[in-house]
């Protein structure tokens, strides 16, 4: 298996992205390679000394979308940037795979105008792994599309439940809809249309209604949600449990300033344990091909790990899955 | 002042709100009253041994509207609810503020129905205010209104400064949008046209898209949102701050089981400074009067404060002065 990687995506590129190949080698296939697209120079100094002719290909692309473009501009106005590139040797076959770290827009429309969707997808959606003390939930949409209808809603909760089941060992994982409240009558009017679909779909194993408190509760495996209140989701997640991190810990060091170094020990500890570096970055489920998003401060455990995640993607065949749940779904109405 | 609270709201009613208004006494103003709408005979027997004949009025409601049940159908077949009657009561002056910690879609059908808007308002939202690291910021809309256009974000803004000002003494608060990059090109339609109506609007100081994890980052002072995104928004928050905290309780204790005792205190301690009954209850801004939404797990405190808010808004003058800025917006364009 070849498996592409923009290099230029991290906030730390190309570094990032070349350590990040380099310590993936030992967590794919003998045999498979990593294909660097980028700025060659760059990439090659981060190379330097280390034995990596075998498994590495450095492909120079001479652009680079920033992380602030407006993605379907940025697209078009740079074809030789390293996302276009990495999209299009996907769409040719030259890999198999492809990962950046950088503009998730572009990344996204990239795929979409290379690679389109697999058969009966309406709509390509992330599926993030949000690790909670009940085990990890795969939340999906959270940023590729925020124009959503119902049936869009209703295939992420099938996609994203083929997509931890192969990864994670969820055996009929349980898809919860986000909402404002449980209730039949609570939400807007996509969640309710949503609602009825997903309620009578055979092909996933919907629980109903979820609140945002659940989340973290247990009350699902898979959350589904529209790609704008996903993507908030996810950012508030973020800035919040270092924000009550830090919290806490000053609190803590207030009250115990002796113990100080041991405290502060095991609030990185705890980072550590759910740090999204260690979750292998997050699939455009639905995409004709393998697209993994990886966050833009990535470290090279995130890259190394996102590496590990499309080589499994392609072991348990997620894909083919899909498109044999879905493909039906092309018959249906517009949507 | 009279206010008028819900009696059997609260998960816990109708002690919770009789002990609230036992203690809100030394809050309000010598000769404010409180009246306490519900089963007068539960009511009754939770204020045996006080001396209240004074401050508190009880009246009589024959029906209660659940947690569950769909507010406007439930509204219209219990016309004597409390939350009915402590509605009309207020439209008929016989109450100054009304106050409930049940059933919210219901209360806020409840005024719209009874109380209409403020002169120029197009939609009233709730704001809630949330407790940050650098302040609290106050979130509107966290449900009022989930079909949200782009005039009644602009709005919020403005609604939620004054709020902010009048009650927190925020001058000139910064008003943020909640998107999914800072970038104009980011968020969905309804963000992108509210932004342009928020960026000419010399009644607000606008300063841009917020994304959510600078929310605990101290990048606003308000953030406006629409109503389906923001209860999601803020039940995560409410379900994320009690297992961050419990995870890293229990890394702690694990750590350091000596200290277990210690750990758990300032936990606690942190628990409750960031506690929402500190914070009086969520306004319904815009409503046609002062209303003022409780969490359905409020204890005595979260009344009490609810009714020290009530008694704020209305000395502060929040309604006139809201009224002062959007009368003028009754001219525009349908919204």
């Amino acid at each position: 298996m070849r498996i592409g990687v923009d290099a230029m995506g991290s906030d730390h590129a190309p570094g990032v992205e070349v350590k990040g190949a380099l310590a993936a080698r030992f967590l794919v296939e003998a045999g498979d390679q990593i294909v660097l697209v980028g700025d060659e120079q760059a990439i090659r100094q981060h190379l330097d000394d280390a034995d990596w002719a075998d498994f590495i290909e450095v492909r120079h692309a001479d652009q680079t979308i920033g992380m602030d473009e407006a993605p379907v501009e940025a697209l078009r106005s740079k074809p030789d940037s390293s996302i276009a590139i990495l999209a299009q040797m996907h769409a040719e076959e030259q890999v198999d795979a492809c990962i950046s770290a950088g503009n998730t827009g572009a990344f996204v429309a990239a795929a979409q105008m290379h690679l389109r969707r697999l058969e009966g997808v309406h709509r390509p959606g992330i599926a993030v792994l949000t690790p909670t003390f009940h085990g990890p939930v795969a939340v999906c949409d959270v940023g590729a599309n925020v124009n959503c209808r119902p049936q869009h809603l209703q295939q992420y909760g099938i996609m994203a439940s083929v997509y931890l089941t192969a990864l994670c060992g969820v055996e009929n994982p349980r898809v919860g809809l986000l909402s404002i409240g449980e209730e039949d009558a609570k939400g807007n009017s996509l969640v309710k249309e949503a609602r009825e679909l997903m309620k009578s779909d055979e092909r996933q194993n919907f629980v109903g209604n979820v609140e945002g408190r659940d989340l973290f509760g247990g009350a699902c495996d898979v959350l589904v949600c529209e790609g704008f209140v996903g993507n908030v989701v996810l950012k508030v997640i973020e800035g919040m449990s270092a924000g009550v991190m830090h919290g806490l810990m000053h609190e803590l060091i207030q009250a115990l300033p002796d113990l100080a170094e041991e405290i502060e020990k095991a609030g990185t500890d705890l980072m550590t344990k759910y740090d999204f570096n260690e979750y292998g970055g997050a699939p455009l489920l639905g995409a004709g091909g393998i697209c993994i998003i990886c966050h833009g401060a990535s470290d090279h455990r995130g890259i190394m790990h996102a590496i590990a995640g499309a080589r499994s993607l392609a072991t348990h065949g997620v894909n083919e899955r899909i498109s044999e749940l879905l493909s039906a779904d092309k018959r249906t109405a517009h949507a």
